[in-house]
């Protein structure tokens, strides 16, 4: 197993980690009950460049309604969606990793509406559908074909050392759970992710605009917590939202073992290369040791092709 | 299995349900990641009368809080805390299920605030010493054994037939999870209850007094997608909160198979019987189809002694 990982710090950390903590007679050993392992996904399983693949879905909705409802097309987002201008989406984003919110605010607004008033189940069905044909912009390769096969792996690992894997990520619980079983196995009662407000009507539950979380920084250890009503002893991310939920996973009284992982994205002839949005990621683990994941090093293939 | 249910028609139904959706070549066949079972908590899986156990571990803190601090003596709920004065919280409670909420918002301000400004592992050390000697007021009882072993056994018999049991309660989600896994066999990770918020800080999740879940009524179904992302196809419940999540589980489209039970209190010798708070929730039953569930006729014990 980690065929896709090349020999190196990274790949030891893991295995040795994972040695230690299911060895039944060692110091470090863990039942396998509370071997939680928590995962971002945008950056971490699947690639979030040159923008969220959820922005992509969210963008041709939002042309969609411009061009249903004429009172719109002046506006933002849905102004620059039906332009097909994805750089004023990116900036909002960016904007909104160095404190500035004013953006994303218009943005959040527009995200929270655009699928207001569907069953849960219809809603699965336009994000079934999107991905079944919507392909990378610059990769030449279908979305569902973008997903990291060393994180793959990875999660299979784990399982077959009796880990239990969540997602816990800023991106939509419901726009991840359609594809991710398929993608990684991953079923969708382990997805963790921002959400609108559900109303419940004859029978059904109805999308909203509400509203419900925001699944990022410090909200990540509250959502794994009310969702598993455990600390996980593994955990990995690439951005600034994910630091809270490495530090809550290290941060373990009575200390315990952990393994926290950041993926360094450093690889533009693959995938991509940057930094930002991860600054004080980085700097966080380089204090706290964690281990930094080199795509251009670590990893012998991106997407395993 | 099922050995302390008496034979009759929810014996039968049972039985009948699961043999259908576990039968692979028949029309009802449901696959095992999809045979997802939702359990009310108290008074479907433990006693609620003559208080919710809850009740119990609340005025006790109340009263320590009232004994601490003057200023809250002469107020209610500490004053009726202090006087061991149950019942000014069961007519709250009751009130609320007749629709007026005066009360319970009193009552509510008290509980949020009641365990604020502990990590997430010290409340539950408060819970495990709580249950590790309470004892029931009327039953002569531990707390921990006031689980309805008829109960237990169908949970034990669920996850044998490849179900995933879930507890969907209007009690506190982390008030149960330290006790459930002894009592039933069910995993923190499989607890869905009511909730305050939590603030992550340095490391560590600490318990606040803002709401964040009243998991009752059409919330019930709104966290259980939350949780799973899946309509489940057995629901259990007692009372009037749970209509929703009975509903939700039946109105399936396309129509598959589903089982909705009621228990029914009805046994004063062996534990009680009431129909306050069910009244509702026994008329959708009827209106329905739903499996009535008599302590009285198809317990052949109740607590297992």
């Amino acid at each position: 197993m980690l065929k896709s990982w090349n020999d190196g710090a990274a790949k030891s950390a893991i295995v040795d980690f994972v040695g230690r903590v299911t060895a039944q007679d060692g110091p470090d050993f863990v039942p396998a009950e509370a071997r939680i392992a928590v995962f971002d996904n945008d950056g971490t399983l699947w690639c979030e460049k040159p923008a969220y693949i959820q922005l992509d879905f969210l963008v041709r909705r939002l042309a969609e309604q411009a061009a249903a409802d004429g009172s719109l097309k002046d506006k933002q987002p849905y102004l620059a969606a039906a332009a097909g201008d994805l750089s004023w989406f990116g900036d909002a984003i960016a904007k909104h990793y160095n404190g500035d919110d004013s953006d994303i605010k218009i943005l959040a607004g527009a995200v929270l509406s655009a699928f207001q008033g569907l069953t849960v189940e219809q809603h699965a069905q336009r994000v079934t559908a999107f991905f079944a044909d919507a392909t990378h912009p610059t990769l030449n390769r279908l979305y569902t074909a973008c997903g990291y096969t060393p994180m793959v792996e990875l999660l299979r690992y784990l399982e077959a050392n009796a880990f239990t894997n969540y997602i816990v990520s800023g991106g939509g619980r419901d726009f991840m759970r359609p594809v991710v079983a398929g993608m990684y196995g991953v079923a969708p009662e382990q997805v963790i992710g921002s959400s609108v407000g559900l109303d419940f009507n004859d029978g059904h539950l109805m999308t909203t605009s509400r509203p419900e979380f925001l699944d990022d920084g410090p909200i990540k250890p509250v959502r794994i917590w009310g969702r598993t009503g455990r600390r996980p002893i593994l955990a990995a991310g690439n951005s600034n939202g994910d630091i809270q939920m490495l530090q809550y996973t290290q941060a373990s009284e009575p200390p315990r073992p952990s393994l926290c992982m950041l993926v360094r994205h450093d690889d533009a002839d693959r995938e991509f290369d940057y930094v930002a949005g991860a600054e004080k990621a980085l700097d966080e683990a380089a204090a706290k040791g964690w281990t930094v994941v080199s795509v251009r090093n670590d990893w012998a293939t991106v997407f395993g092709d």
